[in-house]
């Protein structure tokens, strides 16, 4: 007997009301997800499943592939994803370089796969090859002179104009698709996703079509040469991927629970690819992203995020077997000194981390409030003509950011021809790699400095601008560009200090002449973590990004200390990163885990109706008629209703949802004879005893919720946001003694949340 | 308005009652802790440090004290639990030498230490230096002269004879220690941290007495050469270190709660250092041990794994700058065809560990039942003197497991003079190390094969009957060993086969002849990785930890392929791992979160009072007598009472604790004038009108709690599980329409769920 009664569980309801209207979605667009029904349906689901495969073979084998389909999906997502991230490297790669020139071999190879195939003589002319001409020299026949900027010749002026021409027709063409084909591929996409994984429904944010214009306008703003990276959005395509895939099989597709699961895995799998880091992106989409981990996912996570990486490494997009770029593996280790600068590069991460959310935010407040939100496309242009203007003539802004960030965090070996390793009197190959002295600067390390100085002014203001317009723009990039060119400045500084001061006592006792103390690279990549920390507020998976970046364990103490500062000095100053800035800008419904809730308020202060509010709408468990029902229907935008016993004793006995109400008394007025506007619509297990005269009741139990959540009206408000955070609900009813009092939405406790904290309650818009 | 009123709130009621009885402890032992409460009382705290600290500058500084208190006690976790992980490194090293000979130089140093001083000259002779002497030698003057097996010279049975008693010494100290002094500090302790962990009180389990004696058995049991780790263990003594250092600040040794956020991270530098893997640490403490892991608490493992791991580097216990004995780089790649052998090593992995839990708990519950248990010294005595017996004539079993993982996890260099190396044509020292040619195998490995393969049947026996007996014992190094040994004979087989059958369709592709294609120290690694699978059901975390001990991203995919494998087959023959496995031997009330529960009962199917009991113990709000309250504390033993407005309604209004009603009315009856046994008890707001003749009521509304959790009667259990899990409860009452019916505690869930899985439901101890 432990089986009886279940029929009328919240959890079955749903078969009754699914199959008749079948177009019927759950739920309507930018509403919230009941965590708890979604759960107890697949449950339901699993457990149909379950009894039927011992009825025969083909069922036995369905169940199975039910099992396994979740396996599947995270594959495909790996396979998916890893290929698009590896065609985006090779196409934004191909697409940079044409800004400046072309290969004349083959019009499809980058500047290096072109001077790499023609000639593989000497290492230092792969830069000069005769097969890739920039324009200019195509042209005209002349090669162009390299003077100091803004002095140029005539080739320099025509590349300079080429190069702003082609820049403006890739953005032109990015922000032009996004418009047209898919607004919702804009920005970088993670606070959406943040958000839809906490249980709210956005239809189309990963749809079809977001998912190939995103990839190609991807392309062109990366290519643009724009101050933006291609990391955030690359969550955002995994993702796209993920529920593209989980289309393809109804056990994700018609479950909104089990679908985040799969897009918590899919954002794994984008970090992964974006980084070449799968731990990392597990532990990113754990900590950052994802809302209900359960440790299910957490296995699957890690296997969607390694098939990624193997695809990645297959297609081997930059030649050197690595998913990134600017993978590094430093030799020589760091010193307990060095933590005084480190710390330092911390704090200033967390400033530029301040800096940028809260000039930020308010340009999109800005452009969302202003005329200026009414011009994408000639924002786009604008934005890209300015950059490319001010970018072209400096070398370490006119490359791609991530061959900027690469050269930064790139320790100077023999063989680097980089002006930045232009250090007097450079040893010969004589000397292994890893064991060069530390040495004066070169002519060249101090011209560098001055252009990268330059070039950290020009990506601090333009980033502030770039991130939030209408095209595809992560901010990863950017963000760990400022912290690396700082990071190098501080550590040539400090390099150069130890040269000539042997004799500090700071330096005394691990600098000898002679040895090679610092490394600069080291310092930019301590530095490119501090900024990204400041601006995300990641912590354990920014440090194992960063790892997994770098060849060992050694360095994960600087990077710890630098991460760990620029979170504490930015937290100072504001406790929301940009996601979540973005978020309550765009007043989405976000419960954040992280935010704790120390005020002293009631279920009671929280609840409606307030005080002078009319009534909560309930409705009787049998004696409100269909009419009644369908004019409160009517007046009110409730997602549902409590059923009180009667109005006098206000006895909770259930809540019913408004949709299902909709559906059963459509479906009873069509379908079921006598059904009519006087009719008593009745909640409870047996008839009412009415008279004979009167029209055939309506019987609705069978939709009524028989276990809504509860708490007292005396309930603090901290336990209350736990329940909402910890089990996902829609809304809680608010009882005194078994008497219904009013009801408590996810909306109700983020307006207070945000009234706490001095916020503008009105910015929470959905519900 | 909105702050009014909240003085009624759960979370006050604790200071009132902490302060007059400050001896009295929140929680009873072997109690379950109501996380809830905890949580509300930490919120309370830390609004009382905050609003005082706007007071004074030396509030201010408090509280500034207080905010950091949680990284002084990581930090100082960290120090400790890496030193302690050193100390017992280098005393493990030293006693388990000392049972073969002595160092003559300095008798504290190891055969490594004492060889590694005394002669650098030759890498061959560094096992055979005239410092290190073997005890018969010693005694005799006669060198030992090398027979096979069992045929042994008179030294040799000497040192034979030695080594027995050595160990026999060893563990009658270790197993007398445990039962003298600390016998919490048995077994592997992981079992009993996880419930702990969950929320239970087990008082003395994390105290200093264990700390100490495990650290020093620990040492003990491992040097007698017992078939058992260190590894779990370790994790047992971080979490000491933890609880130790809690009980610096109120913070956390007040608060339940909060102490297990410590615990948690304790348990991730444990791992840490145990396998040099503080990621792979932080991620066990997630999927393993953990239960409530907030964020905060993941960067603070983090953390605290970091500063244990570097801790332990400094201190450099084997001399090869290296956090673990095996740590390997492999420098080959591997090829698919290899996924068949390393998925049959899953398969392997995931037998031996069906068979390992069975039997494992078979024998372990004949301890529990029979008269075995009665005798823990003699059968640790019985067990460590047939492990040394059959261990000594084998070297692969002779030797510490740790060094015998190590030796199959090397890939065979040029500098290998080991057995298992020992190839024709052997080449010089002329070839670079990470280039060997597949060569057929010399007689050497023919041997190594034998000698393995006795010692793959000895440990998979000794190691069912060891883990479990009263002295630290932990089981990933044996699991380990299994798999190791198991993949190594697996390993040389397929190369052999590779180098005997190059034109095999399968190697055609991959290994050419001359070529390097098979390395059979992977081997070794993905079979320990799977047989640990197979008993501990670890998934992310031990590819993490394996990844963290080999060199490169590479290997991840055998490792996990195996680890995939090995989990599924060992979940096809039972869900449980062994650490499950002994929660449910000991009756813990630990409630999986993994475990999913499917079945369709109800709240009502669960709840006490059964048909057919008696009706649920209740107050009335104002109509019970002290007396009443008196007899009903007597007569039953629940933990804590639901109010009512009457008998008759049975409107719920709130709950109230068994301790804090006898605090309350032991405090009025000494305080209160004229409190007295026929006294009315009154929970409301004013005391009720009562005639002057009767004795004064007593008012107990501030011990009442007006936010007791709450849920229909036809609420399916499922949701009820997940409520019990996730919100922490110890107990939730039942209504219909306002009415209380019953309640469920944490028991009866795992009872029925136990009911559920065809258990025996009695199995469930406590409360």
């Amino acid at each position: 007997n432990v089986n009886k009664g279940s029929m009328n569980g919240a959890g079955n309801l749903m078969d009754f009301l699914d199959e008749p209207f079948p177009d019927v979605s759950t739920y309507e667009d930018f509403h919230t997800i009941d965590w708890l029904r979604e759960k107890s349906r697949d449950t339901d689901r699993h457990r149909k499943i379950t009894s039927k495969s011992k009825e025969s073979l083909w069922e036995l084998i369905k169940s199975l592939l039910d099992a396994w389909s979740g396996w599947v999906v995270m594959l495909l997502i790996g396979l998916l994803s890893g290929t698009l991230a590896g065609v985006i490297d090779l196409a934004v790669d191909w697409m940079t370089d044409l800004k400046e020139g072309v290969c004349l071999s083959a019009f499809w190879y980058s500047h290096e796969q072109c001077c790499w195939t023609s000639n593989e003589t000497t290492f230092d002319d792969r830069d000069k090859c005769p097969q890739w001409q920039k324009w200019a020299e195509l042209m005209t026949g002349h090669a162009e002179v390299e003077l100091p900027a803004f002095t140029g010749s005539g080739a320099y002026v025509l590349n300079y104009f080429l190069y702003i021409l082609w820049a403006l027709l890739f953005s032109f063409l990015a922000v032009s698709l996004v418009r047209v084909f898919a607004p919702y591929a804009c920005g970088s996409g993670i606070p959406e996703i943040k958000t839809i994984l906490s249980g709210f429904i956005i239809r189309g944010y990963l749809g079809k079509w977001t998912l190939l214009i995103k990839t190609v306008t991807l392309v062109l703003a990366v290519s643009s040469g724009l101050s933006l990276g291609k990391e955030g959005p690359l969550v955002h395509v995994a993702c796209c991927c993920g529920n593209l895939f989980c289309s393809l099989f109804s056990k994700y597709s018609k479950n909104e629970g089990k679908r985040r699961e799969v897009l918590s895995a899919a954002a794994a799998a984008g970090v992964s690819v974006a980084f070449g880091a799968p731990i990392g992106g597990v532990l990113f989409s754990l900590e950052e992203v994802s809302y209900y981990f359960p440790l299910k996912t957490l296995w699957r996570s890690f296997f969607a995020a390694l098939v990624a990486a193997f695809t990645l490494r297959s297609i081997n997009p930059f030649g050197n077997s690595r998913l990134v770029l600017f993978y590094v593996e430093y030799h020589t280790p760091w010193y307990m000194a060095e933590l005084v600068p480190f710390i330092l590069l911390g704090v200033f991460g967390g400033l530029w981390g301040t800096l940028f959310i809260r000039a930020n935010i308010a340009w999109c407040r800005r452009r969302k409030t202003t005329q200026l939100g009414k011009y994408p496309v000639l924002e786009v242009i604008a934005v890209t003509g300015i950059t490319a203007l001010l970018a072209y003539p400096n070398p370490y802004t006119r490359r791609s950011t991530s061959e900027l960030i690469s050269e930064l965090f790139n320790d100077c070996g023999a063989l680097e021809s980089s002006q930045l390793c232009d250090y007097v009197n450079n040893p010969n190959m004589s000397r292994p790699v890893d064991d060069i002295p530390d040495r004066p600067a070169g002519p060249g390390v101090y011209n560098a400095l001055w252009q990268l100085t330059l070039a950290l002014i020009f990506k601090i203001v333009i980033t502030i601008f770039t991130f939030g317009m209408k095209i595809p723009s992560g901010l990863f990039i950017p963000s760990m560009a400022v912290g690396a060119i700082a990071g190098r400045i501080v550590g040539i500084a400090v390099e150069q200090m130890a040269y000539h001061h042997h004799d500090w006592i700071i330096f005394k006792n691990w600098c000898r002449p002679g040895a090679d103390c610092v490394t600069p690279g080291l310092y930019a990549m301590v530095g490119a973590a501090a900024c990204l920390g400041g601006v995300t507020r990641m912590t354990v998976s920014l440090v194992v990004i960063m790892f997994e970046l770098t060849g060992g364990l050694e360095y994960i103490v600087p990077l710890m200390a630098a991460a760990v500062t620029s979170k504490w000095v930015a937290d100072a100053f504001g406790k929301e990163g940009i996601y979540e800035s973005h978020i309550l800008l765009n007043g989405y419904p976000y419960l954040d885990v992280r935010d704790e809730f120390t005020h002293r308020t009631l279920a009671t202060d929280v609840m409606r109706p307030r005080r002078n509010d009319p009534p909560l709408a309930v409705l009787t468990q049998d004696s409100t008629t269909v009419e009644d029902v369908e004019t409160l229907i009517k007046d009110t935008d409730y997602n549902g209703f409590p059923v009180v016993v009667s109005r006098e004793s206000e006895r909770l006995i259930g809540f019913v949802q408004r949709r299902d109400l909709t559906l059963a008394i459509k479906n009873a007025r069509q379908k079921q004879d006598g059904v009519v506007s006087s009719s008593v619509v009745y909640f409870t297990e047996d008839a009412p005893q009415l008279p004979a005269s009167n029209p055939q009741p309506l019987k609705l139990r069978r939709i009524l919720n028989l276990s809504p959540f509860t708490v007292t009206d005396h309930t603090p408000m901290e336990t209350v946001v736990d329940i909402f955070r910890k089990l996902g609900l829609r809304q809680c009813l608010v009882t005194r003694s078994g008497r219904l009092l009013g009801i408590i939405t996810k909306k109700d406790v983020l307006r207070h949340m945000a009234q706490m904290m001095n916020q503008d309650p009105e910015s929470i818009m959905f519900n």
